[in-house]
């Protein structure tokens, strides 16, 4: 069937390949007037202009956004502009499930159909397939199935076989409900990815500390002093357990499949600063446990760790040094 | 070649039939009379007692012991007595990795080489294969490839092809270091195991109450008000979910294909109350991260919320009642 | 000066009375008539109706807002249409102070000052004083000053002399900023109450275990054996601790007192049962931390587990439970 | 009475100078001599040796050791060489209690008594008076009382009534148990500091950010967006406010008071780098509540904070970026 993809990044352009590899017609559109000459190239019919790539569409006219959060909403409501009832946008990017809620109700006094797509799966979707989580009116959900049934992995990815019946979840995408669900679910896996990935940093950052008692420390009296160091003289090869670990253990995961190959790569993550950024999802998830009152413990020190990453942490651990001089007359060690 | 096993539970008596399926000559022990009878009765040659368990062993003998941590040391020290220089005890039981730091340097004053091997695989490990952590001397580790290549997946389980080289990493077992490497790798092991457990869990949970919404709320002083209703009435379907992460998701995993196949055949959990055991390792990661100065909130955060569903968060709750009764007059709600 | 004060719980009557001690008149105002005679009998001016209440105050009328945060806009928005330009609102409940910026806005438009007054001291505020965060245009907060500083501790309160020049603030009372400011510092104040209780209910719990190696222990594999019971055999007197720790310790403090105070009288908190409420500004505290993306591990640890004491982890713990079961064949204990 | 004081630092000197000041007759020793030649100027008697120290004391023995954790074992060996049946050795320092159980029960077959003492008070308490939390044998911990009744606040240091019969508790010291209970009881108490400190300095970083939406912000995929900047316009004075807290609110304390102090001398904490450093009884405390199965996620998160603000936690968080570029292609941000 046909689709119009707006914003052609890493993400939309791929996702426009792998519809034009299963024989879906793409027009496309981007403000960076390349990345459209790009993808002509390989087949998709371009525009010039949001007018002329609206223009291009047939009835229901679907076109799906692939924008940053921040000017999703803005372009949306152009896109709409142009637009008549029975219409379709899709929201297939990081954006807060409660923008699309909202979202949802305006376009729907047009006529309009808004349907919120989570998307995971990274550099690796073109290949891989994209998981789809999907939030929207039954009938436009329906009538987008030959697009999500392409950029889904489709009937072979999974580990094992599917028990019970949960419609196309097998096949990678799934309508979790109305306006808004997709990008809640989205944003929960999100949050969930946040906490998986620390707790394999937290663990491989142990098992990097296992040689502990070969090293010299310092004996002041701001030292806690390691009181046995004849149980930490390992030196462990991080790679190799990464690697040992996806095969039969209990914590096998995709995570773990590419956290193998960068520590087998590069051991000492010498490319990297430790600078963690957080795309917003985590947040959201964590805003979310608070408003119901779910106990979130774990992804909450997740997210807490990468902002302590960039630096958010410093006056607190200031203050802490400060109280400590002031009733104990500790001087702070030099960072 | 020939092994003998010691502890006819679960895991021993499993991992006694995938070494007997790959030709290995298994000579067995247990107290239980029966359970050494039933491998028997499968091909295994059994023996009535400790002395004529070792009785029957090739030099060098080679016995793997696979008991509860709480014995191991003790029986670990009687098969010592019957052995001779040259023979080895394997230890692939949940043992915290310093006894066999301290086992494997009294053994060795006798001649005897201790090597202990991490185990994770749990119930399926007879099929797929058991991933194994293995510290110890070199001579006795080498001396055993046979027996860990047959446990271990083998050449065909991992997900994605390995990169670089890491020996037998990438056919699930690894040698890791020095007597106590084993246990400590498989101790961190668990200890992200946790962690990774808990993210879903956690995330899961947030999804089971994007509903709020729907419910009645208690308008009283002790309750805070859900202040945007409308954006909390998903009724998600959690093993839909769960499936269909599973699929070109960031998050997809071992663990993560278990939960889904939880939630598709009962959503409601409705056999389990909620009392979360753990089984030493995850608190021995956690003082290994205190010793050695390590930050671990995340691994912290799973094995603290496992102690306060076994109820033991109560006296401090409590405690949090009584002071806000005493500064403000607040009378709990009842539980 | 003269002051209305509408609603007159445990916290809005003792202000009324602590005023009125001082001098002031106060006309009072609730929906129970019997409050306000109870008052009107001490000496307060009594208003059998909202009109008549509003009728019987001086210009610029002061009205005192003391009501659940859950109608104090809707009774703010009655009690503006009554009034005149100049008049002052004041909201001393436990509002989310985004609520006072949008109100305050609101308000401006029609010539009203809003001011917001985040007040801490609990049942003991009407002999100890209250402290007061204040939010709210200048001229209205200098006008009120006279109740302020009737209201809060006044000068002897402190127990070290102050240092530099922070206005009011040695005084108990202090004008933090435009409105909204007030409400703000009282709700990261309640955030850092959360993290202060928490840290003592979880050392004392941790004392009240000192005697675990006294305990007959279940040896089965889902317990983790206490591995040397020699260290843990002290019966401690949890409440002559938490008093001789209120005498020259770092950790002393007013929570500290009370805390004394109760574990002395019932050492065994026989009265609570552990269900911890939550009012609301722990969680707005959380939700300006993930939006001014600083780190609170220990505001939100402390935030989550009264979540967990109210119930909420049940299904994540179950989950956990349904996880272990499946990878493991681990048969959870009964609770 | 008598008392020989060795290890005159900080902490040791001050008792020294508060026992003198109350009649005590102290002897003391240190191996710089210039510490016991300032002290012998203000009274004391010195000693050369530590065969000179313990010959000039009078029988029973009292030896009070004030030293690093690290050398207190070796050192009261040696003076307990020295020693005659009946003699007491105390230990004053931040020792391990465990040290304390093995100690004692060592010394107890030489006929020697070993009391120890938690003692907190830091820098203040020459003044203010120390907290003491005593463990040992009865008959030893009677016979010096008049010293702890010396060194500890005394009957007006509380700030409110005693309640019930704690015995000497109101007084500021107490004996809490056999040997090891004093170091116990003080160990955990540094663990509840910990949690106390974390939690006002993650509060106050939160009001320091009350401005965010002053502020510009990048605008990039790796930067998540303040959706609200109206809300975050407080610039708050953060001495002014830990000043008013300090008066008739829940959350006053004597490290409020400090905390105060030196907010309103330096907001910006311009002295310190924010490596905050630990003693070890936090990491004990941990460990404690790990033995014994007791949840104390607060406590922890305040001793990883500690453990990120070294350093600790850039192998993960580097581990943690390295995965991100694995799956999504993110860039890190630069530091």
């Amino acid at each position: 069937m046909q689709i119009g993809m707006m914003g052609l990044g890493r993400m939309g352009a791929n996702m426009v390949r792998r519809l034009m590899r299963d024989g879906h017609e793409c027009v496309v559109y981007d403000i960076n007037s390349e990345s459209v000459a790009a993808l002509v190239k390989e087949g998709s019919i371009g525009a010039e202009s949001l007018e002329a790539f609206v223009g291009k569409l047939e009835k229901p006219r679907c076109v799906w956004l692939m924008l940053p959060a921040a000017i999703t909403g803005r372009v949306a409501a152009q896109v709409a502009d142009l637009m008549e009832p029975g219409d379709i946008i899709i929201d297939g990017g990081n954006s807060n499930y409660r923008d699309a809620v909202d979202q949802a109700a305006r376009l729907a006094t047009l006529g309009l159909s808004y349907v919120d797509v989570g998307t995971s799966g990274g550099v690796w979707g073109l290949d891989r397939g994209y998981c789809l989580m999907i939030g929207g009116p039954d009938t436009a959900v329906r009538h987008l199935d030959p697009i999500f049934a392409t950029l889904a992995p489709g009937p072979d990815a999974g580990a094992s076989p599917a028990v019970g019946d949960t419609g196309t979840a097998h096949l990678g995408y799934l309508h979790c409900g109305p306006s808004g669900a997709g990008h809640f679910v989205k944003m929960v896996h999100n949050g969930i990815e946040y906490g998986v990935m620390a707790a394999y940093a937290e663990g491989i950052n142990i098992l990097k500390a296992a040689n502990s008692g070969k090293r010299h420390r310092e004996a002041d009296a701001e030292t806690t002093p390691l009181s046995e160091p004849q149980y930490y003289q390992f030196d462990v090869d991080l790679g190799a357990v990464a690697e040992v670990w996806r095969h039969g253990s209990v914590i096998g995961s995709w995570l773990l499949d590419l956290t193998a190959d960068v520590l087998k790569t590069d051991s000492a993550l010498s490319k990297f600063g430790g600078r963690v950024s957080d795309s917003g999802e985590g947040r959201w998830t964590l805003k979310a446990a608070i408003d119901t009152g779910v106990p979130a413990p774990v992804l909450s020190s997740a997210l807490f760790d990468r902002f302590s990453s960039q630096g958010e942490s410093e006056f607190a651990d200031k203050l802490l040094s400060a109280m400590r001089y002031a009733f104990g007359g500790h001087i702070e060690k030099s960072k």
